[in-house]
């Protein structure tokens, strides 16, 4: 019989999260029954919303403390009890922190073989596409505007950034530290970046955004957003991505001042979203994205971990911001 | 010698506004050089935005002590040295706390007279026009829709309400105080109001539109806002019209909890505006509106105070929530 490792939320977090909240278990490989199938993962996301799923309900229902920790997975189908997939398949789908999983055929999408694999994880899955709808639906950059993206080292923001840079807009990257700085200005080709660990985010803004801000493309809300909300341009546009500040904590904090008393002065559009609501975009998102980076104008930065064991300690590390574009574990080959 | 009573903003408040920071003065009516009409001042609205513009630079300048207090009037032409104007005419504009004005052409617009003028000042002005533009424009209520309206017994808000009403939306207002809310309902007739003094407006939000919120047309911000936002729907759309709860003080409050979360779980649009933004829709707002109230579908709530000695006491009372529609003073006949 095969066992199937398995990682288990032990314990919700009462502050930041550590890897002693999780446990790993072994159990026998599921049956698929009619209408599911089995599958083997092979790649296995990490996102800073992991860890706002503890916190309570999301977009998704809340992670309870006793079960296998969810996560969004590529993998290869090994039986199916479906006619829509077959052995070998390649799917991706929530498979969670695990070696295997049954999963209803409606759970999973096909996807087509490419090399490197890890791309469908990346540009051209869930947060490349979630940079494309976000920024050109929402933010809608136009050519010689000021675009200022939070998280900008991470996997979302750093294409969101450079998509903005493709679109003609003068693009300015927030990231924690120096070293991720230079990356986003000479490896990623952003006009300027800005450190926000050196504090006084709001002054150095003003300095290095002379113009003022017009579209904000948020990934962490809290401080930062705060300091951007005050430099916005009449009619800019925030589009709200994700809020890492303010999810590895039990106390999410109130949100910055001035709002919406801005909204209403600056005529400011803040808008969430997730890429799910993008149904009709997502294959001109995937063109796109694939044309721009066979034309070298977009990379790709990709942080993966070999091994289900580190995905706790992964888990950790990304909400710390020890990561440079998109965090995955590599389950198996 | 014709003399000009004007009031003057003596000096900033340091918390809440009160009628001392405010002296009057005489001082000779102003000569208009070319291109300048001389005014006299008939009706000056009285709105809690006044005080957020002492608090720092808005959508207009910020108001300096020592200067006479701006606001919106409705004033009859006595000399004009502009082509556009001529004595008797009816114009609009920014006269300011006095009796008389001197403007530059440019910064007046002409009315057409009706009955009774105030009108000009309530639902076919400013308030009128902003609630208009800004729940068709960005709350875009349907039919069968909840929405929600805070300070709802205001000058913007019952127009705001009774225009969802009439769209075929479930409308629910909040308002303080048993009175405002049975007018809101027997009156105006809203589907049902919410006393926010009654305190927890969580809860009884919870309970009254058990169906959630789809619009939220905000004129409060602070607890409010946190309450509504948090009982919000999927697509929900919170329009940014003022905020009311944070203008009186010189230390506006963070924003509520959850902002930017649950804009981005709910894809929530949030969106500030001014009615000077929709140029366009103008002409249409008025004949609608103008519609609406021949119908008997529109009810007209307005606060008339005689005297422009009057308007401080009027400011603080308007921004303690003592008024019931729109408040405005009668400066002369």
């Amino acid at each position: 019989m095969t066992l199937n490792k398995q990682i288990v939320l032990d314990r919700k977090p009462s502050g930041k999260l550590t890897v002693d909240c999780f446990r790993t278990q072994s159990s026998p490989v599921g049956d698929p029954g009619p209408g599911e199938v089995l599958c083997r993962t092979l790649l296995l996301s990490l996102d800073p919303a992991n860890r706002a799923w503890m916190q309570g309900a999301t977009y998704r229902g809340e992670v309870h403390a006793g079960t296998v920790m969810p996560g969004f997975t590529l993998a290869e189908v090994v039986a199916s009890n479906d006619i829509k997939f077959k052995a070998g398949d390649l799917v991706e789908g929530d498979g969670g922190w695990q070696q295997y999983f049954v999963s209803p055929a409606k759970g999973l999408q096909k996807r087509v073989r490419l090399e490197p694999l890890s791309h469908l994880m990346s540009v051209l899955g869930v947060t490349g596409k979630t940079a494309y709808c976000g920024l050109l639906d929402i933010g809608k950059p136009q050519p010689g505007e000021t675009v200022v993206v939070s998280a900008a080292a991470g996997a979302t923001g750093s294409i969101a950034a450079q998509i903005a840079k493709i679109k003609g807009a003068y693009v300015v990257g927030i990231a924690g530290g120096p070293e991720k700085c230079r990356w986003l200005v000479d490896e990623l080709g952003l006009d300027d970046a800005i450190d926000h660990r050196e504090g006084n985010v709001y002054a150095t803004l003003k300095a290095r955004c002379p113009k003022g801000v017009d579209v904000y493309f948020d990934n962490t809300g809290g401080p930062i957003l705060e300091a951007v909300l005050s430099r916005m341009n009449l009619n800019g546009r925030i589009v709200c991505c994700g809020v890492v500040s303010q999810y590895d904590t039990a106390n999410p904090a109130s949100g910055p001042r001035g709002i919406p008393g801005l909204l209403v002065t600056k005529r400011i559009k803040m808008q969430g979203f997730i890429v799910m609501d993008y149904v009709k975009l997502l294959p001109q998102a995937e063109k796109d994205l694939a044309k721009w980076m066979a034309e070298g104008k977009l990379k790709v930065a990709e942080d993966i971990i070999d091994g289900l064991d580190q995905a706790p300690a992964g888990l950790v590390g990304l909400l710390a911001g020890e990561n440079r574009g998109k965090r995955m574990i590599r389950v198996a080959d």
